[in-house]
């Protein structure tokens, strides 16, 4: 079994075999210094798969339980963000993160490799609770334009189905 | 030059060959009984363009200013509402009402007759600063879709500039 | 041509005859001491149909737009009511007041006599762009339901047409 | 007694025993990965009926009216929803979520099972001194009626009462 081990934000797979299959199965995480370097959502994913164990500091090992509650007291939005991740990597998309784009997600298309090709959509994760206003909205849309991505909105509902909305900028 | 009495959330065209005039010019109001009637929108858009003088009950002429504080006063959002009428208007497109949309505007193809052909996107116009839920969001989407038209989003910036969005339902 | 003054917020049928002939040919109004009494909006409609002509105090008469300036004075929101008032006529129903009830219209079925048989509906006149609150919508309906009426409402959009809703209280 | 941990604007419960007897008991949340996933609304139901604890990510137990307070700031509306919710669970009703529906609740007739059969109504939770306008209230009907769903009004007064109103569109 694959162990990592939490560090703050992240899950570090050390082992370099490890890592590398890992990040081979569905390009989870990044490799940095031929460690693996997963964000909490994606470890908690392959926990819930059964492909990961994860220990803390301690040398604890964290079920997914306690994964879960740690997760959330670290990232906002935690579960909701997890709930529409869950959902695009089940359906066979492959995902990286989008700090840099301000969003949750860049998706790319399937069968696409990130790196070498660009990501069709990125992806923002809301909960069918959370108020919204259009400054927000057109701001995501500005964003995803001037990368020419689509921006693609990840609806979570109570039930925990996701409901993908795709918005393009119409100039009559 | 043609003039018209505002009363209520109307304003009448009495004359009728100035009410034919107007309504032929760009399919503005409703002819009713041989009689022009103009939202106050629409008043104020002909207001705008010198085409329309309005007067109040006590023969006053209401200017610009005057009508679109009177109008503001009677018509929730009608500033945001109006920004967009006079956007998509002044682009060459008509629009007619879509209460039975939910929506703000049913609008058509630049050429299309209203009544002979039928509208293609539907209106929502919305101020930048207006929250909405995903309920809300989800259930402008879903009217759109059943009766095939495309949904269009006016989004108002405080310049009173309008950037429109479209949104489509995609299921990965 | 029959022949009304207008009295505050009544148009008056002096002549017997008159009244006779104008409540005869759709219940317009109310026969008082042998005089008809019709409320500014029945009047109106009258005007408009050619059905009747009406005068001031000083024998002035009264076109449509001179009447509807001052009905519009005299009874808030009178245009939103005359629209209505309009289409449910003109669609062949007969109305009367339904002051005692807080709204706008008693609506019997088609071929019904008012004062034999009992209304059916109890009609709310609103334009789409008025706000309402669910008290407002709860508190007519407590109405309408304990006087065994159905609660209709009347919105009118900005073209002039109504829609109408019905609505009936469910005890799950 | 069976727990859950409140993440988000989730409550998990783990324990795949439990997770199955709450989920029986009357189609309660969803069942995810062998967990149960209830929304704050059906975790706050169950903790009233005694059916269910749950702890927040310090372990803390959250009683009823402080789970209430949590909620009420993640979720708007919630006290809203919850109440009608309550009422309509409380009469043997089985309810799941309506987001696609822009709606808050489908609810199947008594003895009818989700996912077998469709669900009759749709239902919108309000407040009686909520605002709505006509736009609204015209797309609440609209949507309903392309689903073939009945639309109902839960309306909750200031004691938490709840009174169901039907619209139907009517054409006269």
């Amino acid at each position: 079994m694959v162990k990592g081990i939490l560090v703050d934000k992240k899950v570090i797979v050390e082992n370099e075999e490890d890592a590398n299959t890992i990040y081979n199965r569905g390009k989870y995480g990044v490799i940095k210094n031929r460690k693996l370097e997963l964000s909490l959502v994606e470890a908690l994913y392959l926990i819930e798969k059964g492909d990961l164990e994860v220990y803390d500091e301690n040398e604890n090992k964290l079920e997914f339980k306690e994964f879960m509650k740690i997760a959330s007291e670290r990232i906002p939005r935690f579960y909701t963000i997890f709930s529409v991740y869950r959902d695009i990597r089940s359906r066979g998309y492959i995902t990286k993160t989008a700090l840099k784009y301000g969003a949750d997600f860049r998706v790319y298309e399937r069968g696409a490799e990130p790196g070498k090709e660009h990501a069709k959509w990125i992806l923002y994760c809301v909960h069918e609770s959370e108020e919204f206003d259009w400054k927000k909205f057109s701001s995501m849309n500005r964003v995803a334009h001037s990368v020419r991505k689509t921006l693609l909105i990840g609806v979570v509902d109570d039930e925990g189905d996701v409901t993908y909305w795709n918005t393009t900028w119409l100039k009559p």
